[in-house]
């Protein structure tokens, strides 16, 4: 028998949670519960507030996976990764972009997730200052401020093509010195992607002032334009981060990796070893399939680009002209502010009278955000069409 | 054709890896990698240098993942981990040691890793210092100190069973006030285990004190003489770190859970939300099903338990009559200070010349460490015999 909770024997009404714990929540995981009570009192529920494919990891990849069951012994590996997946994803760099990158400089993460927290702790002391743009993606604010740096945001526009510039890095530098400056193309929320001349602009003011240039390609391989440059092809020394997540619909396998300077593999290798002694072994071992899915992998990201182009041809049609260039991921970043400055309030009415799960901006710029919602086009093109319906019944009334 | 690796514009000789990331490496995992070279040489190696169960994971574990794959869809989960495994966690707390638990206190984590990583962060700001003891994991020393928390090493020794008191954390609090205070029981590198009282004792003084009070509780389950106590029977305020790692043979999965207090849960969860995102989803589908893999698992133990008697009986009989109280885990702790002054000189030459691999306790204690060793017993019987036979003769020499 259960006895009860023990209650505590004196007060511990001094004991509060941390300081730097007061981190601001994602607001697309508070729309996602939501929407899922709502699901479950039988509503129709459209999702597009997440960033996650709406596809099964590859065949491949659950195969391989399937097999390493199999065999057996799914134990610790080296604190860096399987050697055979850090060779593949070096190759992989050979293959995409033409770049040789040695094996040495790749380090498999848990997730981009696993990447940041390992990075930001081998680049950065506490009080660091680090550029990052509004609008982005939020958890580099909350990951940096936890780890005691300090987010320095640079609100984009289309001026620069919504892009952090070499320009807008030195004024900040000037201002008050910083230490390394991030950048994300394609980006979240918008999918805007950066040009070759912006993206390599930035690597050389980086170098110039001395400061670590990390690139965040997660949207690498979902791209509809062109493809898009890797950071190294400019700047060895730039910290590249990239994930699994994404292009090859691994979000759950909580699998990525990391390009980084010599100078950095052995500090985040000892800072690896105890903060997270190993990566999943069988997501390594299905990662490494993932290379081997890309007739799969196509189809799916062609199933993206039709989602797109419906959204493209129906949001200025239901009243939504404005949004950032969606040049890559999946997501469009719309222009609400003709309807409302509480885009928390508009997106929770939204979900309420047309089951259509949005975003609100406000996670990913807290400064114009009331005035932006993003919507993810990763799922089917049933889901893209009916909530362009939806919402269009919704705006015109 | 890859291009080179592009060399460097510009020189950014000012860049280097910050001070934080100058923690201690493993050095387990160094003998590790020396060892692996040794055996791919073609030499004989017995490896009883990891902390790693020798056996796979339990039957029903595998299936129950292999189902999960066939399912298709390895999604995010919720930020704290899945509602039924959580709900399942809580219950084993009934099940095990007659405490209720409720299922919003359980937090699943990607190993107890993700849970030190998440909890520190939100007990402690920078600059807190938080009792451990010595010998003790060094994870603990490394992810504090990467973490802006300022380790407090206390010695413990036979006179107190090797276990942290109240009285010493008094002691130190009155020195320079603490934060917080870790215990683990079992431990690791020792196997010893805190008796009831001493853990109800440290408890009550975090409480009286007003300290966190966290308790490792990973090598539970795997105890010889008696069941280990969970610190929550004494303070439900305590912070339980747990995994589904050793008892449940699980390393390579990482997952593990902690149970907190109501205040951290929120606080926990908006840093997970950005962290970590989501803990791996097969390796939660498969964890739940570890409970119910208990003759299995308990056919496992008996492995060791064997294991340990031959260990504890030839030990002694081979020169290493001193070693700490083996109650739970599956290690011995031995001194080796008739033999050396220099461990890790000794564990390399013992690697050398007769292939057994082992930890030098440098790893586990800075200031004693030199004159002792770890072994861990958790592979085979035949393992045991053969490196006491090995060890014995090197000894003799």
């Amino acid at each position: 028998m259960a006895k009860n909770f023990p209650t505590p024997a004196r007060s511990r009404a001094a004991l509060q949670a941390s300081a730097r714990s007061n981190v601001e929540p994602f607001l697309a995981m508070d729309v996602l519960a939501a929407a899922n009570i709502k699901e479950s009192a039988g509503d129709s529920v459209l999702h597009m507030e997440v960033g996650q494919p709406g596809a099964p990891a590859p065949r491949r990849v659950v195969e391989a996976a399937t097999a390493a069951l199999a065999r057996g012994r799914i134990g610790y590996t080296e604190a860096l990764g399987l050697p055979s997946l850090r060779e593949r994803i070096a190759r992989h760099y050979g293959d995409a972009y033409g770049v040789a990158v040695p094996a040495e400089r790749v380090v498999v993460t848990t997730g981009s997730s696993g990447g940041f927290i390992l990075s930001f702790l081998a680049m950065f002391d506490p009080g660091d200052r680090v550029a990052i743009s509004a609008p982005g993606y939020p958890a580099y604010r909350n990951v940096l401020k936890a780890l005691g740096v300090e987010p320095v945001e640079i609100e984009t526009s289309a001026a620069t093509g919504w892009a952090l510039t070499g320009e807008a890095i030195r004024r900040a530098h000037a201002d008050r010195p910083l230490t390394g400056v991030l950048a994300m193309s394609p980006a979240n929320p918008s999918g805007t992607m950066m040009s070759r001349e912006a993206l390599a602009d930035l690597g050389r003011v980086c170098g110039e002032l001395g400061l670590w240039f990390v690139s965040d390609e997660i949207y690498h391989g979902l791209t509809y334009e062109r493809p898009a440059d890797t950071a190294l092809a400019f700047d060895s020394d730039a910290v590249v981060i990239n994930s699994f997540s994404k292009y090859y619909c691994m979000t759950g396998w909580r699998v990525g990796w990391m390009v980084v300077p010599e100078a950095l593999v052995r500090p985040i290798e000892r800072l690896a070893q105890s903060l997270f002694i190993s990566v999943p072994f069988l997501s390594q071992v299905a990662a490494e399939a993932a290379f081997s899915a890309t007739e799969e992998l196509e189809a799916v990201k062609a199933g993206y680009a039709r989602n797109r182009e419906i959204l493209l041809a129906e949001l200025p049609r239901i009243g939504l002209p404005d949004f950032l260039p969606v040049d890559g991921a999946f997501y469009v970043y719309a222009d609400v502010g003709r309807y409302t400055n509480d885009s928390l309030a508009f997106c929770r009415r939204i979900l309420d009278e047309t089951g259509v799960a949005v975003t609100p901006g406000l996670d990913f710029d807290q400064a114009r955000g009331n005035r932006y919602m993003r919507l993810s086009f990763a799922g089917s093109e049933e889901t893209c069409i009916e909530a362009a319906r939806r919402l269009g019944a919704f705006l015109k009334a």
